[in-house]
């Protein structure tokens, strides 16, 4: 299927997040109807043609999803393998399973990355404690220590700062297969997020820069501080990664800027919460650009027109929005979920200086 | 009930059309779910929490819809008078029915305005063959028969160019009450798009400069050729009408502009096709506002900050699309309605000038 799917055609999209969400709309914008997957609470059902709320275990909901739909996507990436099998024999998956098979497992990733020539932090894979002690001593400390699958926001993952850290940190990880990344010491990071067509196009959206806490994206600026060189660099290497995975989508691509140069961290397949800024600084954002993809619609203007920061609303930083409502050039986006509660993202604001 | 919506709270919307399907989008963006409810095929179904196919007779159907919301908006004013008596009694609807009351019937409109000392194209209420000549006499032709109620789009309407019209004019309004209006003659039509809050406060858009074609509105430009004096008057009167008539949403007004000053054409209690230009020309668009007001939240910054032509995509214009969604600084709308149809408003698109 090549032809751009019709007024009123289906998009499937496996997860009910606020990503979701905010694909569902853009989806409106263009005509499109959604039909979310989810197992748990979904507050992108509430803006969706229609909802199934089933586990990914549920072969008959699986397939009465794909029959109702004419493409599949996703908002989060750890959908298991066997209801992708599934889903693929019924219905194209964009972006591809290639691209999700990467993702899901850090050792995956990162060996493609290096495969494909970019440089990552130092890693070694980790099975065992003996094997944690040899990486330490490999790859020195402090190191962080992560399970190659299912970790998000910081969910996951150890820092080791002394051999004595060892034993506990690979007891955290409950005997599952992970990695250890040597400490990089990086400027700042950035991320690009970048869109490529079914006809092999691409186009990125201008770098933003990130400020995480304890694990969590709180802002992304953009324009990100980087030389022309290092904007450049950064922006071909997401489009290498985008063809070299014949992707079909929007990936948000975080790198680490050092001396050295860029260091890949992660490629996300999917929106990606550090590209929430281009819903105010772009004619055409990544929510619509990663559905103009799927459908295979031509990629819009995604040049930026504004600076923006863009921060994350997280538990009780919603008592804030009162006041934002309020301010000048700014953007709220709440997600509709209940109440408050540590850690959790409950929207977004976008600052817009035009200068 | 004055305090603002809380998260995830349900917007009951009476129509399911374009507007409709707008609005939902921007409540999804503040957290809110909608129901629609419509009789006919619904547009904003596809991107809301709920959806009653009914109509507007069904007492029992329109209770249910009532109990499942908590405040009830409409992008769609002639409602039937018993629907809104019996919503009326089980839920605030936003804006008052005063404001519909005064829409619904040109007459109730022009004697509103002018009581509220602003000047209209010179009218007369017509109720016969004899009345229709008696106004032609008084005011003189070219002149526009339309009935009081229903009309929109150029339907309803009959232009008069001679007296041997009077007969065919008549007849064509099928004993409907109906009003003549004079001739004007005006250098252009411009339409202000304001909102008023529930705490009272008025926020008004740029006045968009419109261009109609066989009755239906093909472009708004903003900004619209105005003196500052114009500008000024047209939103100042604008905000008389919504404080008059203690408004609570957003309203469009459409003004001729004329040698002699403005004159108000119509009222239209409700989001505006010539206000879709503020998508892409302000932080906070038309239906966000809308929403916003609804649900008791302080208005945003409505501040234009690009040039935008709106053109609407009507009919076969849709065959465009593939060209539009290549095009820089264009956002593309699509409604996600079937089959084009001539005159039918297939969507919108916005092209923004950053000078």
């Amino acid at each position: 299927m090549t032809d751009p799917l019709p007024q009123g055609a289906i998009i499937g999209i496996l997860g009910g997040g606020q990503l979701g969400r905010m694909l569902s709309a853009a989806a409106s914008r263009l005509g499109f109807r959604c039909h979310i997957y989810e197992p748990f609470a979904a507050p992108a059902g509430d803006v969706a043609h229609s909802l199934t709320t089933a586990p990914y275990e549920d072969e008959a909901a699986l397939r009465a999803f794909a029959a109702s739909v004419d493409v599949i996507t996703y908002e989060f990436e750890n959908v298991p393998t066997s209801a992708l099998d599934l889903l693929e024999s019924l219905r194209p998956i964009r972006p591809n399973r290639r691209a999700l098979a990467v993702s899901q497992d850090r050792i995956s990733e990162k060996t493609f990355l290096n495969d494909l020539g970019l440089a990552t932090a130092p890693w070694r894979a980790v099975n065992s404690e003996a094997d944690l002690a040899a990486a330490v001593t490999a790859l020195g400390l402090p190191a962080i220590l992560k399970t190659t699958r299912l970790g998000y926001d910081g969910k996951g993952q150890v820092k080791l700062t002394s051999a004595a850290d060892i034993p506990a940190a690979w007891r955290a990880m409950a005997d599952a297969p992970s990695v250890l990344e040597g400490f990089v010491s990086f400027d700042r990071e950035v991320s690009v997020i970048a869109a490529r067509g079914l006809d092999g196009s691409v186009s990125a959206y201008d770098p933003g820069e990130n400020v995480h806490r304890e694990g969590i994206l709180r802002t992304t600026t953009v324009p990100a501080r980087l030389s022309p060189g290092q904007r450049s660099d950064a922006v071909l290497l997401t489009a290498r990664v985008l063809t070299a995975l014949d992707y079909v989508g929007v990936m948000g691509v975080e790198l680490f800027v050092t001396p050295q140069g860029l260091l890949v961290n992660e490629i996300a397949p999917r929106v990606h919460n550090s590209g929430h800024w281009t819903q105010q600084g772009c004619t055409v954002d990544q929510f619509e650009q990663h559905i103009r993809a799927v459908a295979g619609l031509p990629l819009g203007d995604g040049s930026r027109y504004a600076d923006v920061v863009m921060e994350n609303l997280i538990g009780e930083d919603v008592a804030r929005v009162p006041e934002l409502l309020r301010a000048r050039d700014t953007a709220v986006h709440l997600y509709g979920k209940g109440a408050p509660r540590p850690g959790r993202k409950m929207g977004h604001v976008n600052r817009v200086n035009r200068g």
